[in-house]
This record gives C-alpha cells, sequence and structure tokens, in this order.
C-alpha cells in the first residue's frame, strides 16, 4: 500500500492496540512533513498504489517478522501472502501485475529462506509476476521482506478518492474470514486458507473499475478502510452489517462472526462503490468472474460513517497480521 | 543493486568477514534455485539494474542496522546514502533516476526518523527524483530501509556482460577515500564526506555509456568489483595498482593508501571499459563534466583477473559499510 506519506487528518481516530501502527503513523508524519510532494505522478502517497506519468502503476509493502508475521508462521505461506498483499494493492487499482523487485533480510536459515522462496514462486506464477530482481543480506534482527510491485491499468486507475454520495457500497468475497483463521489457530479450513493465502483478483478489480467510482482493497477490515476510503472522497457512508456476506466459517470461534465481518482484516477483498444505476452491471461482473460481490450501504453528504444498528466499531486490526 | 538471484558460478570466491555477506549468498543461492527466469526483462539479475521491456530501469537496495550502518551512523547521512546508492547503480546503467519508493521499518524514535527524512529529501532535490510512495511499519528490531528507483536510459543500457579483451579499463573519482573515512572516525573531511555523502554522476554515466563497452558501480571496491564485471563479460583483466588515482586523504590512516584503493568499497564511483580508439573521447566526456577519469589497466583474452605487481588482493569489504 502507498499510505505512509499521507494520513488524511479527517480520517477518524481508530484505536491501536498494536503499538507498532502507532509508530508507523509518527514515522509516516515526521516524512510526509519533510518530503515533497509528487507533481508527475497521477496518483501519488495515500492510495493503494501510485501512477507514473508514463502509466506504472507502483505498490510496495514491508513484512516484519514480530509485527506481520511470526515465528508461528510457515515460511512458504509468508512468500505467498507477501506477493499476494501487493496483488491486492494493484488489483485495487484496476490494474495488471507485471513485475516485481524483492528485498530479503534474513538470518542464516535455509529452511525458512528456502521455504519463503517456494511461496514467492508459486504466487508469481499463479499471478504472471516476473521477479526482475532484488537485493538480499544477513540481519542480526527479525526477518524482512520488501516487496515492490509494478503493473498497467487498462482502463483509467480506480481510487479513493471518487466516491458520490448516493452510490453503492460494495465488497467481494467473506470480509472477516482471514480474522477468523488469525483468531483461531484451529478455524475451518476456509478460514486458515483465507488467512495463509490471499486471492486477490486483478482481473475482477480490472472488470469493476469500468463501472466503479471509487475503489481499495480491504486489508485493514471494513471498520477502518470505508472511513479512510470515505475521507478520501470527502463523504459519509451508512451501511447494514446485516447485510455482509455470512459462511459457516466465521461461527464457532473466539470472536464474534459479526465482530470478525466488521472488524477482522488481512481478507485482501475489494471494497468499492458504484453509481445506483450500475450496481446491477457491477453484480453480473462478479458473477461472471465466478465472485461473490455484496451490497452493503451507501455513500451519504456529510462526513459520518455510520451502521444503521449501533456504533461504528473500533478498528483493531493490524495490517498484515501474521498467520498461525 | 541486482545481483541477488544470479551468483555468477565463475565468480572467483572472495573471503567474507563478514558473517552478513556469507549469510546473503546463500539466501541468494536458494532464491536462484527455487525462482523462475525473467524472460521480459531485457537485463534481469545480475545486474545493477533490471530493465523492462517498457525501457523502465530498476534497482532496489536494503539497508539494515547492524549490517549497513550503526549506531555511530548520523540519521541524515543514512538517509541521503540510501538514496545516493540508487542513484549510483542506475547512474552505472547510463540510466537518468526519476522516481524512487521507500520502504521504513523504524522503532519508535522521532529524532532518527526525522534526520533520515530530512537526509532522503535532500538527496531527492540534489538528483531530481520524486518520492512517489512508501509503506513505514514499527519494527521490534534494527532499523531497516529500502529504496526501489526507477528511471530511464536515454541511450542503451550500459551492461557489465559486454566488455572485449583489450578493452581499457578506467575507474571515476577516487577509489579508497570512502574506506579511508570508513576506518578512521578522524580521516580528513573529504574521506568522511566520499563515505557519507557519496556523489555519484547520472550525467556522466549517461554520458559515458555512449562510448563505454561495460560498466558497472564500484560499490565494494575493485578487488570485489572487477573480477564482477570480468566474469559478467567472460574476459580476464590486468591493472597496474600503481596508475590509480592518488590523494592526499588517503594517507595517514591505519590502512595502507594501496590497500584502500584496492580493496576498500563503498564509493559508488564508475568501473567502465571502453574500446582503445574511444578512450580520449572518454577522458574528454570526463574533463567536461569535471570528474576524474583515470585508465588502469585492460581486459585480457582467458579468466585471469590481475595485478602487474602482484597477487590480486582480497576483498574484505561488505557493501553499503556503515558510517562513523
Amino acid at each position: 500500500m502507498i499510505d505512509a506519506f499521507c494520513e488524511d487528518p479527517l480520517e477518524p481516530p481508530s484505536p491501536e492496540p498494536d503499538p507498532a501502527s502507532a509508530e508507523s503513523r509518527i514515522i509516516a508524519r515526521v516524512l510526509a512533513s519533510t518530503l515533497h510532494a509528487t507533481p508527475s505522478a497521477h496518483v501519488g502517497p495515500g492510495d493503494d498504489a501510485a501512477v507514473l506519468a508514463s502509466g506504472e502503476v507502483l505498490t510496495t509493502d514491508l513484512l516484519v517478522e514480530g509485527v506481520h508475521f511470526d515465528a508461528r508462521s510457515d515460511g512458504e505461506d509468508v512468500g505467498f501472502k507477501a506477493v499476494a498483499v501487493s496483488v491486492s494493492d494493484l488489483a485495487a487499482m484496476g490494474a495488471a501485475p507485471h513485475w516485481m523487485l524483492l528485498c530479503l533480510a534474513l538470518p542464516a536459515d535455509d529452511a525458512f529462506a528456502s521455504a519463503l522462496a517456494r511461496g514467492v514462486g508459486q504466487a508469481c506464477e499463479r499471478w504472471g509476476v516476473e521477479l526482475v530482481g532484488g537485493d538480499t543480506t544477513g540481519t542480526p534482527g527479525p526477518r524482512f521482506i520488501g516487496v515492490t510491485m509494478g503493473g498497467r491499468c487498462p482502463g483509467a486507475p480506480l481510487l479513493r478518492s471518487t466516491g458520490r454520495p448516493g452510490d453503492r457500497i460494495l465488497v467481494t468475497g467473506v470480509p472477516g474470514l482471514a480474522a477468523r483463521g488469525y483468531t483461531d489457530a484451529h478455524a475451518p479450513a476456509p478460514a486458515l486458507l483465507a488467512l495463509r493465502r490471499p486471492s486477490p483478483s486483478p482481473a475482477l478489480g480490472i472488470a469493476l473499475a469500468r463501472v466503479a467510482s471509487a475503489g481499495m482493497d480491504l486489508s485493514d477490515g471494513l471498520a477502518a478502510d470505508l472511513p479512510r476510503l470515505c475521507a478520501a472522497s470527502r463523504v459519509g457512508a451508512r451501511i447494514d452489517p446485516a447485510a455482509l456476506p455470512d459462511h459457516p466459517a466465521l461461527h464457532g470461534g473466539p470472536v464474534p462472526a459479526r465482530t470478525l465481518q466488521l472488524a477482522g482484516g488481512d481478507d485482501y477483498a475489494l471494497l468499492i462503490t458504484v453509481p445506483p444505476e450500475l450496481e446491477s452491471a457491477a453484480l453480473e461482473i462478479a458473477a461472471a468472474h465466478g465472485e461473490a460481490l455484496t451490497s452493503i450501504g451507501h455513500l451519504t453528504p456529510g462526513r459520518a460513517v455510520q451502521a444503521i444498528d449501533g456504533p461504528w466499531p473500533a478498528a483493531p486490526w493490524s495490517h498484515h497480521a501474521g498467520a498461525p
């Protein structure tokens, strides 16, 4: 994601139980105050990816052991997910991924490096991404994985900032499924799979970009991400939590299904807004791709982001939360 | 640099007193054996940068605290150098830098982050590079800085692999000056400046690319880097160490000047080869840019890399060695 350097001051503050997120915000603020704006980039910091004047769409993501994954994580899953997270950023822009660069800082540990490489290779093959280079080093500390990915939008890039009051709000997939896996190592297979092997679809993102007014990927959960889209578009939102897609695997764990659906992250699904007259076209596009797309509310004038049945939920999720 | 995934098996093994470098090689080998080749990139792993079919030239570099810089390092210098190192990679390809993405993993420490951002900003301004996005996170471990930079070659990219026997070998700047600063915190100002504020010149790289047959940047020192160029070009080399440029600041430190000149790294100067009939043109280009360019030997048939006055020196330098 490209959100390091412009925290929207209107974004509602969310509780941050993860101290890393608070630090990240401090760093971002310092950088934003020091570094220059980006006149030649069409879309700069603050969206899922940057779009250069040349049409190249760029995203960069880092995963740090102890923050985004931990000792329980399988190296192959971590490698796969490191790629998938960036694919998701590009899909959310309506872009197809083409190439990536990989930076690794790893202690001497062939088993993990080898598994990581397998996972990266699987994901590159899955999405047709070419690994064109990288840099590696040893480290005395936690493992560090940095992915930079580039691609192209066949049409206009899908931005966060172009939603309008009245537009319908829709989500792909089953928000909360990955969080079910994260909060319960014995969760059903679909939940663990959603957590460990995110499945963003650039083809769906590209097709939906033709009818959507705005969009982003659902990486930190609806509770955190919908207010970001609204802040960028300078609108409010009103959603019906009961409309969120249900799934048997969401139930039976330590966290209520509704909480997972609203506040769980790591799904790498799409959150889009669509003018009402194009909603049926969007639903047909998703059906043609064999993907779930669910209408959950609409954008409103003003700036309030609300659920119809209660207060807006807290957003406790930390981006890229680790896998058991 | 883009050298993570293809260690040339013919590259002579060099002693690696820095365990991080040995680990890095292990990781690189694991990745190389797992990941696919890169059919659509013109120049893939193994050169200073990758060149995409679209003409985009890409490089990525990471700096880890405790490996590439340490507690003695000034944050502003580290930020400046993180950018300069990637500018040097592009300059060595004959490319002009255009944009960069910045990944940071930092503990909560406003003073360092703030200084780092200033240094990054100074370097971006110096070389006209636009920071188009990035990602930040906290970390429980050492600081981590990842830079991905892109640019364009006005002409053909300058590769490591296209040197021919008989070509002259030339270096820009004063190799060893940065190592003098690294090995002696009380070194003269020019040495400390060379270490802390590397000064690669894309304009010179672009101009020299018109006459050079091959080139790379001198980041790990001549002792390590010339064998890499020779391995890529499948040639040998014969150099006269006495021909290396001298400088008053090279002398008087704990390490002999000759050792610094041959085996010291972190200079981010250019190492190029030029057909004999174009040597005078190359020297005129450098003079027009106000930069030193010195002829130190020639490429040979066969594969031996030799000094005329003794055995080829050990290459103890660790890439991006830190600054006092």
